[in-house]
């Protein structure tokens, strides 16, 4: 679709400085864009492209525009206001009123609720007892075996299953291969093995959640798992039963987290971070990727694990060392008495209150 | 099901506190439950929940029996008895006999042997060669390429994919997603790349196990890779080519096992744990979560690795720390010189022992 | 298929030691084969089981070759040289011309391209556009959205998922399960909430590479995803929008590259290794296990990150320390000017420089 920046700068609330009568109609990269594209400018690291840009307007904040050699829409949050360019600029062409379609091959349970306008891809399986909102659509092969329930407007990729008694809310958006209401891990160990712990809870999903392909999120022990509306799950992200994750909280490739767990609002979870079970992290929490959360947080803020990797020769001798830090520890003490300055931190009890 | 706290303590081997009229027909949490429901106690985070229970009956210990406000059923192992009692309360009912059901869609060999009672869901794929034990559920769009065996009773949730030369043993429940008999990774490097070396082997799974949502086993590179009976492995866990991993061993998500080694009986493996190939891992070892093993391990026991997460900027302090350890280390072993104290430990030595 | 030891030595450079006319037709390990096999030695934890070995003939290195109780097949490669035998002995009995074959409930869109010998399995989906190369094989229940292309001879196993935009170079290998040309995750904070930034970009995967199980590559932000020919990808790895991974880099399970991040050509990567997003990493990097990398690489060589496991009672212990460690630091500094010894190190400036 093409439009003006004039137009642009009306609709998203920018200060255009440039021609309002430039067109474009695609968006592209601050180094790779072409005329007729619109680019933005959001983290500093990309600012030494922005000279040489060909893009026919660039998107970005006061502090940067008099630097662009083109036309320029200036936010105070430019990236929101590329993405919704972008969104504006390449909306898949549903012209027309959408229509309900279900295609050769699906397999859909009589019983079934089938609301307006959805739409379900070949060899998709609903099983009985689902219900699914107006304007649904369904990928390719995707499973919902029982009692699923989705809202309005949802959007399943290709195979994606949802087990009975998992429940979304509206404009949910599932990447392929997700699988929510598998049991969660719940085994009480007895004299000859374990005992599978029966898992009858659901899951419960808000409005307008993104999950991320191969995710995986387990139907609760008793109660359900809850994802609050807005959250944002990236790929190969597990949540264990009755998790709770609050509302806006955005989590990366990787984060792992242990049942029982409930996570606050407006969390970002950096990938790779795992957290054990049965702890309560307050809202505005961040974590820095890689880190292993083993304890509940009440306070807002930033928090890190990780050590960040180094060169091997390096890292070894770093490595022995830590494995000598109690020694190490125990002969700075020594040093400390021969000379007669007192230690510190009061050793032996600080080294065991973990 | 209704049953009477009466015919439970009898069923499985509790003292009763209470009335053995009270009936029961669903479970419920501690903090959650109505009248009708049976609850358990079994980690001291939730006691404080106890004295407010509503639930009909508890089962707990017998420490904490006397606290209980309601009926108790007192046990040694609460959560066993739990995970028992609440099998019992929600057993799907399958009322009649199990008959044989082939769900319209389903693809299947016509040289496949299918057992008495089998079920094979909409959209399954059933290769030739294929043998399916007795009473096997084989959920929608499950794919069994060929050659594959599973034991009786064994059941597979939606979209699970078993590669040619999978073997099943008896009652073996894998949840969606799951791939068992990918090729391993194996590569030898060559003047101009990788030759890929066949995996030639297969995947044994033993009796009775649990296999999480896209979990991925794959199959030995000659000989295979073996799963023992009474196995439990959580989602989201990789296992590689012939990888061993004794009975009754139980794994929680993104553990990941490079190929070869080889784990006991009666492990414990925390989440996020990884294991470098090769190794031997004796019986009755636990590790907490995010531990990476590198070393064979020949004592029973615990081991960690992991290094919890701390406020950014004292973490930032750390880190750089942790940096300079090999100096500081030379710095005290200076200063033990210099005050005439001599070195604890063979400084050069040990910092390169690895 | 029959081999002498005399035509292999011949057919792939090897120096024979024993009887030319001795017959192999499968491979086995050191330890398990028996007569008829070959096998061989490569790695010198396995070197104790050359001298019981009851196979018919070893491949292995010049150094090992003497102590060889049976027929010796010596190179300066003997892992490569024994893959390529594994490869002609094991080689799937395609007797006969390629036929193309179409699977029963396979769904292909009248417009889709499908070239000579193409093979469709049961219940896969070709949307429109796309584009299959001559001889590629595709495997029960993939979904091949739309506008998907793939070289010649490419194979898909079962369940994998590629979304519209992704293109294979010839000769690609995908496990089962695994989604390339999902949407990156791309979201700009906002007021109240976080705003989808469109993934408009795609996947390019070059000639020769694989792709490991539940693997997930996602689609471009704007420009696309590159995978460069001959690499190798494990199970369970996530690749984030607008990576560049170089030719011939191979990476291990559960490896996870932010985006942005660019990979050099021949770099090894260890499992469970993660970068953070907009980082280069040069050519020929290898990376051990469990490492974060959290900066850019300009120099070739080992990098390492990730401490081994230790007993628990050790490692709470070295954990408390590590949380102690600017203290120590600050008592060591103390402890110097007390003796007179100068600080070895800028303390202040080092512990913040990141």
């Amino acid at each position: 679709m093409v439009w003006t920046l004039g137009q642009l700068a009306l609709r998203f609330g920018c200060e255009l400085r440039g021609d309002p009568d430039v067109r474009v109609d695609h968006v592209g990269t601050l180094a790779g864009a072409g005329p007729g594209a619109i680019t933005f400018l959001a983290i500093t690291l990309y600012r030494p492209h922005l000279a040489k840009t060909r893009a026919s307007a660039v998107v970005l904040d006061a502090a940067s525009a008099a630097d662009s050699p083109v036309a320029a829409l200036v936010s105070s949050n430019p990236y929101a206001t590329y993405a919704r360019i972008a969104t504006l600029l390449h909306a898949p062409d549903d012209s027309g009123p959408q229509v309900g379609r279900i295609a050769p091959g699906a397999v859909i349970d009589p019983a079934a609720q089938i609301g307006a306008g959805v739409q379900i891809g070949p060899h998709a399986v609903i099983g009985p007892g689902c219900v699914l909102g107006e304007g649904t659509r369904i990928g390719p092969g995707c499973v919902l075996t029982a009692n699923v329930r989705t809202g309005a407007n949802c959007e399943l990729r290709a195979r994606v299953t949802l087990e009975s008694g998992v429940h979304l809310g509206d404009r949910v958006l599932i990447h392929a291969g997700a699988v929510l209401g598998a049991d969660g891990f719940g085994f009480a160990r007895d004299r000859d093995g374990w005992v599978k712990v029966p898992q009858l809870g659901g899951v419960r999903i808000g409005n307008d959640v993104e999950i991320g392909a191969n995710t995986t999120i387990d139907r609760g022990a008793i109660e359900d798992t809850l994802i609050g509306d807005g959250v944002k799950i990236d790929n190969q992200v597990q949540i264990g039963h009755n998790v709770v994750v609050g509302e806006h909280t955005v989590m990366a490739a990787f984060v792992g987290i242990s049942g029982s767990t409930r996570i606050g609002r407006r969390c970002m979870i950096g990938g790779s971070t795992g957290f054990v079970g049965h702890l309560e992290i307050c809202d505005d929490v961040a974590f820095t990727g890689d880190s292993m959360i083993a304890r509940s947080i009440d306070k807002p803020g930033i928090y890190s694990g990780g050590l960040p990797a180094e060169p091997a020769r390096l890292w070894r001798r770093l490595a022995a060392r830590f494995r000598q830090l109690d020694t190490l520890a125990g002969r700075v003490g020594s040093i400390e008495k021969a000379v007669g300055l007192k230690g510190a931190a009061p050793e032996t009890q600080e080294a065991d209150h973990d």
